[in-house]
């Protein structure tokens, strides 16, 4: 590895709240490694973001040259590294324009993080999805229509005329890990396993009377205490109530819209599922690709020459 | 204390998941101590339950006799002391003819516990409650329409006859638990406070339109980020939001019915202020009182003579 690391041209930084991933990238914006670990945002101080990065890259780096490394997520967040000011809706999606620098103690890295997008009214928050967009509109500039970005904060975002318009989030994921893992629901609700058919039915109950959520959500306990449901079943029902819920929610986004869903194929697929049942036919585009086609855009779009 | 022992009549029990509460009884049913721990089911191993109990009443207890120790709750569950198998709707809330005996190593105490009661379908399960309207009903036993039991899992019951014809739970103290304090929430939400108009408009826009309940999760999270959300207000509105939401999901239950409420006044408070505004006026009997009753009917129902 070490022996590649005149070849580092710069490095593109994805740092969630959970997960730290890190892409090498060569002459002609090629990735020659990508890098990953747990160290994100949720389990680090401020002055514990440098080393968690360094433990990544120090093989990649020479004393040669100053490598810009430029970051999106939360790590440009108040608890992050350092905070980038938000751009604010109606905007494009960021590029290398808006960038916030970031003093690092190492003179072999120039560090800089893309800014987050937020919403006053009603308030809302972005932070790494607006990368994403910026990746998926190089890539398709004429696109007009809907975004869903599916995760631990899933959001239906407007697009028009490359800007995001409006946004709206559904914490459907972290509701998801919070019953299946910390709630009575955990003695019920296996740990994977999907069942298409239950998935579907359970959608359409939840589109029908979200109102009664947490009804069903306790059916789930009980289901399985008097009627013996099985642990599987349970989880695709809990999946498909959640999602079916949050459809019937932001049923002004994607009804007769134009939708593409970025997501991996874990938490897209449901999604894309949920939708195709109500008519609506959505494109998936990878996450991770889409991520670093927006860090290389910013990238390659800097207000100043970079190191 | 012990020189009270010889007073031992009976010994009621409360048991759930996070509590012990017991109520040492003398002659003529009347209460002489009050006891509390914090050793509830999610704590104990099976061998666990008598020590937890014996550190309580210990000092209640003689010799020359042996007590009755009638349990309610989440005792009587698969992971509790002993199973009591659960009743099925439509039912008479279970008297001193349905408890289970329950083995016991000290001599000086003979322990029962009172079964919970189940529905099929839909499925739903009460450990608790169930006494709680036993006792209800024992003052009120004219009482025809709905109960409702707010807490962790809110229970509303219908009831006609004196009978339990149906019931539906709603997870929504646990859904208030897990934001409040395990979601991304805790940044916003106090550990205290309530702002009656806040969660007055938080019910009423969780009627209107529950499908958002979980949009309107994050928005307090974003409001405390980009519009200085309180985090006294963010808690009276995720009260209202998960309540509002409720409230809709139980209108079959409420709307134009004979509703009272069992609980505590923290919780039964804010179920009878949305109430109130659907013009539902119910009245609030307190939890601990009914229960206490609901053990005594119990205790001296009993089908064979205690020792």
């Amino acid at each position: 590895m070490a022996g590649n690391s005149h070849n580092t041209d710069w490095i593109a930084v994805d740092w969630g709240t959970t997960n730290l991933r890190v892409w090498i990238i060569g002459p002609n914006d090629s990735p020659l490694a990508t890098l990953t670990s747990q160290m994100g945002m949720g389990v680090l101080q401020r002055d514990g973001f440098e080393p968690a990065l360094m433990a990544l890259i120090e093989p990649y780096l020479t004393d040669a040259k100053v490598v810009p490394v430029i970051c999106c997520g939360m790590v440009g967040s108040r608890q992050g590294w350092a905070e980038a000011a938000y751009l604010s809706v109606p905007c494009m999606a960021p590029d290398g324009q808006s960038v916030t620098a970031v003093a690092s103690g190492d003179p072999r890295i120039a560090v800089y993080i893309v800014p987050g997008v937020k919403q006053v009214t009603p308030p809302d928050v972005m932070r790494g999805e607006e990368t994403q967009i910026a990746g998926f509109l190089h890539d398709h500039p004429d696109f007009d229509g809907v975004l869903c970005l599916p995760g631990t904060h899933t959001k239906w975002v407007q697009i028009s005329a490359r800007e995001i318009v409006s946004f709206q989030t559904f914490m459907t994921g972290e509701l998801f890990a919070l019953l299946a893992k910390q709630s009575v629901l955990r003695h019920s609700v296996s740990e994977d396993g999907f069942d298409a058919g239950v998935f579907d039915d359970a959608v359409t109950e939840a589109m029908d009377r979200p109102q009664l959520l947490a009804a069903r959500l306790f059916g789930l306990r009980a289901g399985s205490l008097v009627a013996d449901l099985e642990p599987a079943v349970a989880r695709s029902r809990l999946s498909g109530l959640l999602i079916g819920a949050e459809l019937a929610g932001a049923r002004p986004y994607w009804l007769g819209q134009n939708v593409a869903i970025i997501g991996d194929g874990v938490v897209a697929g449901p999604y894309r599922r949920g939708l195709a049942a109500q008519g609506v036919e959505a494109s998936v585009f990878e996450v991770g690709d889409v991520t670093l086609t927006g860090l290389t855009a910013a990238r390659n779009s800097c207000k100043e020459p970079m190191p």
